[in-house]
């Protein structure tokens, strides 16, 4: 399955991927799913907001055990993220098909659409949508760096845009969704074990900090008459970092806009947006509310104005506990496999299908922690040992 | 005249100018030049640079006085940077023949083309060329952000690429080469004056820092786990700013490169550029050893790797001293105008010209300072008191 899919929508030069929504890498990916599906004999479709489905079973019967992740990527990301979870899927099903298992229950994979939101600047559109956490009106007003909105782009893919909205027919059909993702962090490759099961998604949201000054020439314009927006956003920069340190969290600024971003000009608008995530929301709020602090005395010192605003939000995700319980005891069966119980900083359809089915994921080790890179791994062996736990989870569920 | 020139190039959203070098904008701007020296019976020329040159009189025979600028801009650029010089050039003329003066030399107004450097990223490129400042190869592989290099954006604007380089005997015809600017800090406006001469161009350059961390995710890459180069370069921002105050000198980091530059990543990649400017050579030495230090200093403490590229210098620049002791005595004898002596922290293409030809500058006063940028401005007095020392010194150095 590997050798398929590793070259689709790699580039050349960073050996990252680029798999990004409705593009040509997405419907190769999409393709390759497609395939997937057919050798196993699974009856694969799209639903009303392009995520795919692969189903053994009848789709149209209740309690259905899912399974799956998403196959987009963030800019020159890694291999794991997401693919993990879908190839695992497959190979879970090969298992249990080894293993004789029968099933009493429906059985999916899925592939969600658009998880990192590399185009549209919003993760899990594909999810949300189902779950109605995010409205059509809404979803149709998202634009990509070139202009062109999702519509356009769902339809240039051969999608039908008009289709979009909530699905609660399809998640009250579906009993149990399990996804299984490499980790994203090093809290495994700390305690040793190769697979483990999440508690919660902390709580998270992305700010955008918009610092205007004054364009003019660097070569001429004397310091005391500036007003130069890039300091003030280099000392916010340094406040994140010193803020989060100091509450435990986490807080970055990784994407910059600046204008007119010229080597001889003072600029007149440094655009940064703040990803911060912390274990409960009131750290959040601290951190992020010393950090705006900090931006707006750095505003004022400079003669720059400055706006803040929250493009997006998640509370605190905490999965389903009989579900969460269910899965330890399952994977507690299991000589072969110890799973801890962990949080985590990062976000998933997981988290989004949460509201509206019992959820659960399971996390493979990651050696570095590094992840959105091509540098991103997980060994074969851990790879493995997540196929296998995927499967006595599937097995555990579905064929009582 | 203005009337016509100022709708070409002009950006509809910011208000500011976009005229790069060999693009339509451009070309409208060289049209508009011709269509003035025609108007004026003047017979205009291309030389093999890419300048347009506009004559009066033999421009074969030697000792010829020679006035003008640019037309195009740097991103979302002001009105007057460049175009003043070639309007207030035409207008002398005029003035000249209202006067009734008789010309015993040839006299020239030239627009030098892709002086700010804004597509290709090195400024003078026209004048650079003909004085054998930059050479054909080096030309040749100048690229554009769109990969589109040098000799492709020429022949695609009908020139001719295969032409360019050093014009020596065009430059030994030339016997006084004056330049009038708006000015671009605000020294004008403190002494009170509406024109004044240039003694001499502050030693500049520009420097890339290149920080290079590990791309990682923003949600779960521990602190301690990240090598981050968005927190170094903050710092070099802050440090730049730091020494520029100490030493009396301007620091700019006004331009910003970020690889994968996306919310949710720790970036890869952090490129920022530094333009230094100082008095004299030991001072801008100095700030940027200094800021150099602090970049290598916090590239260490947070994991991160430096390089730091030179990509252009300008060693200071002192005018000609008899041709400006000669304007001083001119512009002396006009009771209505008086005009002191300043420096300039910006290059120009009479900087490049002046190791060839007997070169000197007028700057037109800048009520603000702003340059630019759209909100760059002169006063329609001020413009006029230009035009008329303009008229001055071309009277006293082509009519003796």
């Amino acid at each position: 399955m590997w050798r398929d899919l590793s070259p689709l929508g790699r580039h050349a030069d960073s050996g990252g991927y680029r798999r990004y929504a409705w593009t040509g890498a997405d419907a190769e990916c999409r393709a390759w799913f497609e395939d997937q599906a057919a050798a196993r004999g699974l009856a694969c479709e799209v639903d009303r907001n392009g995520n795919q489905w692969a189903w053994l079973g009848d789709p149209a019967a209740s309690d259905a055990v899912v399974t799956g992740s998403h196959l987009d990527s963030v800019p020159d990301g890694g291999a794991f993220d997401g693919p993990l979870g879908v190839v695992s899927s497959f190979a879970a099903l090969d298992e249990l098909r080894r293993r004789g298992a029968r099933f009493a229950k429906p059985l999916a994979i899925v592939n969600f659409g658009d998880e990192e939101g590399a185009r549209f600047g919003l993760a899990c559109v594909g999810s949300r949508l189902t779950a109605g956490r995010l409205t059509a009106e809404q979803a149709r007003r998202l634009t990509d760096g070139d202009g062109v909105t999702l519509p356009q782009a769902m339809e240039a893919a051969g999608f039908d845009p008009d289709a979009i909205g909530p699905d609660p027919e399809r998640l009250a059909r579906i009993g149990a969704f399990v996804e299984l993702h490499v980790e994203q962090g090093r809290a495994l490759d700390l305690t040793g074990d190769a697979v483990g099961v999440a508690s919660a998604i902390w709580p998270h949201g992305r700010w955008r900090f918009d610092f205007r000054g004054e364009a003019n020439h660097a070569g001429t314009t004397r310091l005391a008459d500036r007003r130069d927006p890039m300091l003030s956003y280099a000392e916010t920069v340094l406040a994140a970092r010193r803020e989060a340190r100091l509450a435990g969290a986490v807080a970055t600024f990784g994407k910059i806009a600046v204008e007119p971003n010229g080597v001889n000009a003072i600029p007149s608008l440094v655009r940064g947006w703040l990803d911060s995530r912390a274990a409960d929301q009131q750290t959040l709020d601290t951190v992020v509310s010393s950090v705006e602090k900090a931006a707006r005395d750095a505003a004022a010192e400079h003669g720059v104005d400055l706006d803040v605003v929250r493009e997006s939000f998640t509370p605190v995700v905490e999965f389903d506990h009989a579900l969460r319980d269910e899965l330890a005891r399952i994977l507690g069966r299991d000589a072969r496999l110890t799973a801890p119980v962990l949080g985590t900083g990062a976000g998933h359809d997981a988290g989004i299908l949460s509201e509206s089915v019992p959820t659960a994921m399971l996390f493979v080790r990651n050696p570095t922690g590094v992840s959105h890179s091509p540098a991103e791994f997980a060994a074969e062996d851990d790879c493995a040992a997540g196929v296998l736990a995927l499967a006595d989870v599937l097995e555990g569920l579905a064929c009582p």
